[in-house]
C-alpha cells in the first residue's frame, strides 16, 4: 500500500510543480496594450469555444452515464464520471496555461530566443505534468479508496469495473475533444490560409483576415486542450488497463496481486519525478540548437526514469530475481528483473520511436526534402510524394512495435507487454510537454506578426515553431505505438472476461473462423470511415470560413484597407458550430459499432461467433487503425515542414512556385495530421472499452 | 470428366472468338497516313517495352522455375512455366489489339459516336475473352491431363501441386507487369502532363511534346497489358483455388470430388459463353448513353449467366437436392441448391461492386461532385476532398463482402465461400472488355488530337474515355473483391497443408497468439510499403520525363515552334529503362517477405510460431490490403473525373482556376488508382501462394 501512496505524492507533487510553474509563467510581462488586446481575443474565442464542446460532450456523458448506472451500478458510474471530469479538465487548464503562455512567449521573445523557449516550454511542461499527475491521482486514489477503504481485494471484480469505467470516462471525453478540436483547428486554419494567403493575397496572422483570431484559437483549442485530453486518456487506459491485465490474468496470493499492481503506479509516480527534473535540463547550447535542447531534456528524463524504475521495481517486489505468481494455467511467474527488461523495452521503443518521427518529419532528412525537391515540379508531384512518405513511415514503427511485442512477450508474456506499455506512457509528462509547447510558440508567432513586432522576433517564434512541427508528430506516433501494445493486453482482458462471465460459451478466435474475419474487416474498416469523416468536416468546415471571410471582405472594404477592424468573433462563432455539429457522429461511431457487430452477429450466427466477430474487431481496429494513424500524421508532419525547408530559402523560397505547391501540401497534411490521424488513438481505445463494458452489461444480464 | 471437356471446348471458343473478332477489327480502316505514322510509333514503342519488360522478367522467372524444380519437382515447373507464359501471353495479345484498334476507333469516330463505340468495345472484348478463355485452357487442360493421362484421382497431392504453381506463375509475372506497366504508364502521364500542360502550357496530347508517344504507350503496357496479366492470374488463381480447397477441404468419394472439381471449370466456361453473347449488346440506345450501352452488356452477360449457371450446377450434380461429400470432420455436405446459391450471391456481389464503384467514380453522383466543388477553393480542398472520398469509398465493398461471407459461410461453409469467389471471376471476360476499352479510346483521343482531326472527333472519343475511368476503376475494385473472398479459401488451404504435412506441429492461429499479432501487423505493412515504393517510383520516373523533355525543348526550339519533330523514341526509352528498373523490388516484397517472416520468427520462437505468425501474414495483407487498394483505385477514378466534370463545363470549366485544382487532384490520383492501388492485388496473392509453396518446400526437406 506505500507504493500507492507514494505514486500519490508523486500526483501530487505534478500538480504542484503544475501551480508553482504557472505563476512562474504568468509573473512574465503579458507584452504591450496590443498584443494584450490580441491575446485577449484569443482567450475568449478558446474559453467560448471549450465551453460550448463541453456542455454538449457533458449531455452525451450523462445519457451514457445513466445507461452505465442502469447497466453496471453506481460505483462504475462514479469511476466513469471521475474519468471524464478529469479528462476534460486536462484539456482546459493545459488550454487555460496556453492561452496565457502565448503572449508571453512572443514578449519574451523580443529578448532572446532562449526566454521565448524556456516559457513556451514551461508551460508545455505545466500541461503535461497536469496530464500525467491527474492521470496518476485519479487511478491511484481510486485503487487505494476500494482496496483500503472498502477493504476489496486488489483482484475483486468491482476494481477491475471501476478502473476500466473510468478509462471509458476518459476515453469518450477525449474522442470528443480530439476531434471537435482537431475540426475547429484544422477548418479555421484551412479557411484562413484558402482566403488569406490565396485569394487576399496578403500573409499568414494578418490582422486584417477576419479568420485569424480562429486560427490561433484552434492551436489551442485542438493542439492543446484536445492533444491533453488525449493523452490523459492514453495514459490511463494504458496504467489501468495493465493493472487491470493482473489482475486478470496472473494466479498469486492476494499480497503479490498487490505488488504487481502498485508497480505501475509507482513507476507512473517516479517517472513524473524525473520529467520534472528533465524539464530543467531544456536549454539552448551554443549552436542554439532548439531541437538539441528539448532532446537534451527529454534524453535525461528517459536516463533517470531506467534507474528510477529499477529501484521502484526492487522496492515493490524486495528481490529482483524472486519469482511472483504464475499465468492462468499456472506457468510462468514474473521476476521483478523480467518485468524491469520488459519496461526498458518500453523506453527503447519511446526513444526510437521519438527518434523515427523525427527523421520522417524533421527538415534535416531524406523525406522532408524530398517533398520540397518534388514540390519545384508542381502541386501534384508534391501531393504524391507527400502521399509515399506517409505510407512509407508506417513501416519502420511497425517493426519497432513488432520487435517489441515479440521482446516482452518471451521474457513476461502478455503481462510484460503490459508493463512496457506502462514505461512507455510512463513518460507521457515530459512527451506531453513538448508537444503542448508546440501551439504556444505557434500563437506567439500569429501575436508578433498581428501587434507588429519586429521581424527578428517572428523569426524566433518561426524557428520554435518548426521544432513544434516535430514534437507534435513525436506525440501522435508515441500514443498510436502505445495503443498497438495496449491491444494485445486488451484483447486479453476481452477474452478473460468472456471466459469469466460466459464459461458455457466456447468462442473460436482461430484465424480459420470465418466471424473472426469478418471481425476483422469490420474493424479495419473503422479508422477509414472515421478519416473520412474528419477530413470532410474539415473541408466543410473551412468552406464555411471561407464564405464569412469573403462577406465580410465584400461588406467593409475598410478591413483589407486595414482602417477597419474585421468581426473576428463572428468567425470564431461559425467556426464553433460548424466543429462541434460535425464532432458527434464520428465520434459515435466507435461506440455504437462494437455493439451492432456483437448484436448482428449474435442474431445471425449465435452468440459464440458474436463474441468472436466482436473480439476480432478490436484487432482489425488496431491492425488498420496503427498505420492509417502514423501514415496521416507523420505524412502531414512531413508536408508542414517541407513547406518551412522552402521558406528557408531553398527550391526559391517564399513566393516561388515551389513555395506555393509546399503550401498546397500542407494543406492538405493539415486535417491528415491534427484531425483524423490523432483521433484513431483514443477511437481504437473506445471500441476496445466499449466491448469489455458490453460483456460486463450482458454478464449483468442488463441488455 | 465431360464437364471439363466441355470447359476446353469453351475456352477454346474464346480464343475462336478472339480471332474472329481481331479479324473485323483490323479489317476497319486504320486512317489516313499521319494517323498510321502516329499509331506506328505507339505500336513500336509499346512492343519495345514490353519486350524489354518480358525479357527482364524471364530472368526472374527462369530463376524461380529452377528454385521450384529444385524444392518441388517437374510438374511444378512445368505447371509454373504455363501460368508465367500463359500470363504474360494475354497481356501481350490484349496490348497489340489495342495500338491497331485505338487508330481505327480514331478513324471510326469520325463517322459517329455508335462506330468508335464498337471498335473500341471489340477489341476490349477481345482481350476479355482470351484472358478468360486462356486461363480456362490452362486450368482445364492441366487438370484433365493429370486426371485423364496420368490417371491421377482428382484430390491428388500432385494435382494440387500443379494448380499452385500455375496460380504462382501467373501471380508472379503479373506482379511485375502490373507494376512496370503501372510505373511507366504514370510515369509518362504525369512527366508529359507536368511539362507540357503546366510548363510548356501546351494542352494534352500536343505533338510538340516530347512525351506524347510516351504517355500513349503508357494507356497499352499499362492499362491494357498489365491490367490482362493482372485479371488472368486473377481468374487463375481463384478458380484454381477453389478446386484445390475441394480437393482439401471436402471429404468424399473420389467421383463426387471429381463432380465438384468441375464444377468451377464449367461454370467459368458456361460465363464465357454467356460474356461473348452480352458483347453483342453493347449497343447505344438513343439517349446515346454510352454507361448504358456498356452496361446492357454486362446486365444481359450476368442473367444469363444465373441461368446458365444453374443448368451448369445441375448437369455436374444430376440431383440438384442431392447431398455431396461432407467437411473434414465430417459434416454438413454440399447440396447443388446450396452451390447454386453461393454461386449467385457471387454474381450479386459483382452487381453491387460494380454499382459502387460507378456511384463513387462516376459524375453524376455526390462524391465526384464533392471534389469537383471543393476544387474551387483551390488545390489544398480539391485534394483534402479526393482523400476523404478515398477513404469513404472502402466503406460499402467492405460490407458487401463482409456480408457476403457471412451468407456463403451460412449456406455451405468455406467451400460457399471459394464457389462465390468463381462465379465471380466467371465473369471476368466480361469484366475485362469494359475495361480493355477504356484505354483504346483513351489513345484514339490521342490520336485524333495529334492527327489534327476535326473537334468532333475529339469531343466523341472524350466521351467514350470519360466511362472508361469509371470501368478501370471497376476492374480493379472487383478484382480485388474477389481478393477479399479467396483470401479466406486461401487461408483454408493452408491450414489444411499444415496439418497434412506437420502433423506434430500444432499450431495456434488465435488472436490471443501474440505471434498471430505480429503476423497481422506484418501483414497489414505490406501494402502500406508497396504503395509507397511505387508512388515514389512513379514520382522519380516522371522527373526523369521532365528532365528530358526540357532538355530537348532546349536544344531544339523548333519543337515548340511545331517547325522539327521531337524525339518521341528517346523519351520512352528513359520511361522505359525507368518502369523496369523501378518494378524490381517492390515486387520481390511480397515474394521474400513471407518466407523471411517464417524463418525469423521460428528462428526467435520456434515452428508453430512460425507457422503462426505466417498464416497471420497472409490475413493482416489482405484485411490492410482491401482498404489500401480500394480507397486508391477508387480515389483516383474520381478525382479523374472530378476533372472531367469541370471541363464539361462546371465550375468555371477548363482553364478556370477549379479546373487547376483538379487537374493536380487528377495527377495525384495517377499513380493511386493506376500503379500502386491495382499493384495490390497480384501482389496479396502472390503473398499467399509463397506460403502455400514455402509449406510444400519445407515438408519435402528441400528448405
Amino acid at each position: 500500500m506505500t507504493s500507492v501512496l507514494i505514486a500519490i505524492g508523486c500526483g501530487l507533487l505534478a500538480v504542484i510543480y503544475g501551480l508553482f510553474t504557472s505563476r512562474q509563467v504568468l509573473s512574465a510581462s503579458p507584452g504591450d496594450e496590443k498584443m494584450q488586446e490580441i491575446a485577449g481575443a484569443i482567450q475568449e474565442g478558446a474559453k467560448a469555444y471549450l465551453g460550448r464542446q463541453y456542455t454538449t460532450i457533458a449531455i452525451v456523458g450523462v445519457i451514457v452515464a445513466v445507461i452505465i448506472a442502469a447497466t453496471l451500478g453506481l460505483l462504475s458510474t462514479v469511476s466513469f464520471l471521475i474519468g471524464a471530469v478529469l479528462s476534460g479538465a486536462a484539456g482546459y487548464i493545459g488550454m487555460n496555461i496556453s492561452v496565457r503562455a502565448n503572449v508571453r512567449t512572443a514578449e519574451a521573445a523580443r529578448t532572446s530566443l532562449q526566454g521565448g523557449l524556456t516559457l513556451a516550454f514551461r508551460s508545455g511542461a505545466i500541461t503535461g505534468m497536469l496530464v500525467a499527475g491527474l492521470g496518476l491521482l485519479a487511478i491511484a486514489v481510486l485503487f487505494w479508496y476500494l482496496v483500503h477503504i472498502s477493504g476489496l481485494a486488489p483482484n475483486d471484480r468491482q476494481i477491475i469495473a471501476a478502473l476500466t469505467a473510468l478509462a471509458f470516462g476518459a476515453s469518450l471525453i477525449s474522442i470528443f475533444a480530439r476531434l471537435g478540436g482537431g475540426i475547429f483547428t484544422k477548418a479555421a486554419d484551412v479557411g484562413a490560409d484558402l482566403v488569406g494567403k490565396v485569394e487576399a493575397g496578403i500573409p499568414e496572422d494578418d490582422p486584417r483576415n477576419p479568420a485569424v483570431i480562429a486560427d490561433n484559437v484552434g492551436d489551442n483549442v485542438g493542439d492543446c486542450a484536445g492533444m491533453a485530453a488525449d493523452l490523459f486518456e492514453t495514459y490511463v487506459v494504458t496504467l489501468g488497463l495493465t493493472m487491470v491485465s493482473i489482475a486478470l490474468l496472473v494466479k498469486a496470493s492476494s499480497a503479490e496481486i498487490m505488488q504487481l499492481m502498485s508497480l505501475p503506479l509507482l513507476v507512473g509516480g517516479v517517472c513524473i519525478i524525473t520529467s520534472i527534473i528533465g524539464t530543467y535540463f531544456v536549454r539552448l547550447g551554443g549552436s542554439n540548437n532548439i531541437m538539441g535542447a528539448l532532446y537534451k531534456g527529454f534524453w535525461v528524463t528517459v536516463g533517470l526514469s531506467a534507474i528510477g524504475i529499477y529501484f521502484a521495481t526492487q522496492y515493490v517486489l524486495g528481490d529482483m530475481n524472486t519469482v511472483v505468481g504464475a499465468d492462468l494455467e499456472g506457468k510462468g511467474g514474473y521476476t521483478g528483473m523480467a518485468l524491469f527488461y520488459c519496461m526498458m523495452i518500453g523506453l527503447i521503443v519511446t526513444g526510437l520511436l521519438v527518434w523515427i518521427t523525427e527523421y520522417y518529419t524533421g527538415t534535416n532528412y531524406r523525406p522532408v526534402k524530398s517533398i520540397a525537391r518534388a514540390s519545384v515540379t508542381g502541386h501534384g508531384t508534391n501531393v504524391i510524394q507527400g502521399l509515399a512518405i506517409s505510407l512509407e513511415s508506417t513501416a519502420l514503427p511497425t517493426l519497432v512495435i513488432v520487435v517489441a511485442v515479440i521482446a516482452t512477450f518471451q521474457v513476461a508474456g502478455i503481462i510484460g507487454v503490459a508493463f512496457a506499455a506502462t514505461s512507455l506512457l510512463a513518460l507521457a509528462g515530459m512527451v506531453v510537454a513538448l508537444d503542448a509547447y508546440g501551439p504556444v510558440t505557434d500563437n506567439a508567432g500569429g501575436i508578433a506578426e498581428m501587434a507588429g513586432l519586429p521581424d527578428d522576433v517572428r523569426h524566433r517564434t518561426d524557428a520554435l515553431d518548426a521544432v513544434g512541427n516535430t514534437t507534435k508528430a513525436v506525440t501522435k506516433g508515441y500514443a498510436i505505438g502505445s495503443a498497438a501494445l495496449a491491444a494485445l493486453v486488451l484483447f486479453g482482458a476481452y477474452t478473460t472476461d468472456l471466459r469469466e462471465y460466459f464459461p458455457s460459451v466456447t468462442v473460436d478466435f482461430s484465424l480459420n473462423n470465418p466471424y473472426v474475419i469478418v471481425g476483422l474487416l469490420l474493424g479495419a474498416l473503422l479508422p477509414y470511415l472515421f478519416g473520412a469523416f474528419g477530413m470532410t468536416a474539415v473541408g466543410r468546415a473551412a468552406g464555411s470560413v471561407v464564405e464569412d471571410v469573403r462577406e465580410q471582405f465584400r461588406n467593409d472594404a475598410g478591413i483589407m484597407a486595414g482602417t477597419s477592424r474585421p468581426n473576428y468573433a463572428r468567425t470564431v462563432d461559425i467556426v464553433t458550430k460548424a466543429a462541434i455539429k460535425e464532432m458527434i457522429i464520428p465520434s459515435l461511431l466507435p461506440v455504437l459499432t462494437p455493439i451492432a457487430v456483437y448484436f448482428i452477429i449474435t442474431a445471425v450466427a449465435g452468440q459464440a461467433e458474436g463474441f468472436a466477430a466482436l473480439g476480432a474487431l478490436l484487432l482489425g481496429v488496431i491492425v488498420s487503425g496503427l498505420f492509417v494513424a502514423i501514415s496521416m500524421t507523420s505524412g502531414g508532419g512531413a508536408w508542414d515542414n517541407a513547406k518551412k525547408y522552402i521558406e528557408d530559402g531553398h527550391h526559391g523560397g517564399k513566393g516561388s512556385d515551389a513555395h506555393k505547391a509546399a503550401v498546397t501540401g500542407d494543406t492538405v497534411g493539415d486535417p491528415y495530421k491534427d484531425t483524423a490521424g490523432p483521433a484513431v488513438n483514443p477511437m481504437i481505445k473506445i471500441t476496445n472499452i466499449v466491448a469489455l463494458l458490453l460483456l460486463a452489461a450482458l454478464a449483468h444480464g442488463a441488455m
